[in-house]
């Protein structure tokens, strides 16, 4: 029995709260949002979850918890991780398993979020977990798996350990930088995919979006020394065809509304949940540029979001010179 | 204008021939099935395909015009391609552009289909096609990206040509034997695909079987020195994406049937067509075995398929030993 300590209330924290309860783990969820903690406290439900949670798992907006703590679960949006990280890291230290759930790169500094985490609280090997996860099934206990990326990986055999006898299978990997690479840029992919089906278009060039996306978040990867299986593993494309073919993803659904014709504002607001490729796209943008990297669908999805015609910007895709597969 | 001559009036054949007739190309569309030509003469329409056939396009039950067409492409169900390539033997010659479009491993001499066609008829440089491309996305118009596979790149880059300013846009690839290997045995997983989610499986566990599954073919393909990235790509997992996740496909419909617990006469009765991943399965696991490569979901879709318990086989997948990602 571990104790486990998650940062953050929103569905990817509270599912794997109530997958950890169900093993019996000692599990506590914090939100700096009050009235989260309040209403989890008082329903013991979120809506976009189909399940009650369980009276064993605290809620609470203390981190007296946390010091002792055996695990340690970041699962906030992206453009928080760096303040609660900073909040927290007194509280921590380096017999902690650490983990990064949420997705992203940082516009300013383009770190990864574990290395943002690492910053802050002077804490060594980080775990990223990533992969083709929707919370909404998880919190129904439908099998799924996950990949833990730590450079030190001990650790993500340690993860391995935590999940064991639960619905969720864990694969390791050391390449945690292609992890969070592809954990951060497929939402802007699922963006692609949902505005092209907004747009009209179908499951061919959805696939076609799908495969090609992965392969320029590849070419950066590879530029960045990160390993090529990674980006064909459960993190990668896998994380991704999740993301980009399923009802439940928020990026698609919101590049969907984009395809339609609302504008952004609309689009978001249809979606009513954080949309982290939104998020993701200017560092993805900047990092495209700095390493001289060929990114045209990720482009696309720039040049749509800040205006550009939609019919324009896709047909514009289909329209570059044709070439070989083989890079 | 070329002269295109197409061997199979099946869904495929005939999307093609619309698309390649709607560029002033002189279309020809062949069938050994003479009730098939009957009945387009008539309606000229499939009822699959949301389309009326332009009078342009010739349909016969007569092998004449192939001696002199530019363009002859096969698009007939695997298990006929020896025979017909048999058949038409003696019509072909060197200067015409042949291509396949049909997709599958022949089960007693483990050949692709263009080893097949170039065995029986003498013709070197036989081009493979294969990518994401639901007939009933092309023959409505809806952009298409594919393969042209050929290793002599000239010939598939003739493919790219006459492609040229119609809705499917074609890459090269010189690894033909790779993208015939996952135009064959995506449908396996497939299969795979739709028994989980007729066994009540969510989008979680799909999204895996579709990335462990691509996989498992190149790990075989590797073996056979295919190439890497053929597997990354529209022929690999992109082809393998839009079969698994659309709605259009027969491979996955007949999996959920057989998820939901019909049996395979029943699933096949109710898909209406060909199955090609029910063909495909015995030449995948006689090549698992000849080269002892590990491939254990196309096994668990043939162990299912010959009558072992869905949920059990699917249980014991799920409880491989954890692994890294990175082989």
């Amino acid at each position: 029995m571990k104790k486990v300590f998650i940062l953050g209330a929103g569905t990817w924290g509270l599912a794997l709260a109530k997958i950890l309860d169900s093993i019996n783990n000692k599990v506590i969820v914090y939100s700096v949002i009050e009235k989260e903690i309040d209403e989890l406290n008082k329903t013991r439900k979120n809506k976009n979850l189909d399940v009650i949670f369980s009276n064993t798992i605290t809620f609470t907006k203390s981190l007296e918890e946390l010091d002792s703590s055996d695990v340690v679960i970041f699962a906030i949006p992206s453009i928080y991780v760096r303040n609660i990280a900073g909040l927290v890291s007194n509280h921590l230290n380096n017999n902690q398993l650490i983990i990064d759930v949420a997705k992203g790169i940082e516009e300013d500094t383009l770190m990864t979020l574990s290395e943002v985490i690492e910053e802050e609280t002077n804490i060594k090997d980080i775990v990223a977990m990533s992969g083709p996860t929707h919370a909404e099934e998880v919190a129904i206990n439908l099998p799924t798996t996950i990949v833990a990326a730590c450079k030190n990986i001990n650790k993500a055999n340690e993860v391995v350990e935590l999940f064991r006898n639960t619905i969720i299978r864990v694969y390791v990997n050391e390449d945690i930088k292609g992890v969070e690479l592809c954990g951060a840029f497929k939402n802007i992919i699922a963006l692609a995919t949902g505005i092209s089906e907004g747009y009209g278009y179908g499951d061919n060039i959805k696939a076609a979006l799908i495969t090609r996306g992965i392969a320029e978040i590849r070419r950066l990867g590879l530029f960045l020394n990160c390993h090529e299986q990674t980006f064909s593993g459960l993190s990668g494309i896998g994380d991704l065809i999740v993301t980009a073919t399923s009802k439940h993803s928020r990026n698609n659904c919101c590049g969907y509304y984009i395809g339609k014709g609302y504008s952004i504002d609309e689009s978001i607001k249809m979606v009513g949940m954080v949309v982290e490729g939104l998020n993701a796209l200017p560092a993805a943008i900047k990092m495209a540029n700095k390493y001289n990297i060929d990114m045209p669908i990720i482009k696309a999805v720039y040049d749509i979001v800040n205006g550009k015609d939609v019919g324009i910007t896709i047909n514009e895709l289909l329209n570059r010179p044709n070439k070989s597969e083989i890079e």
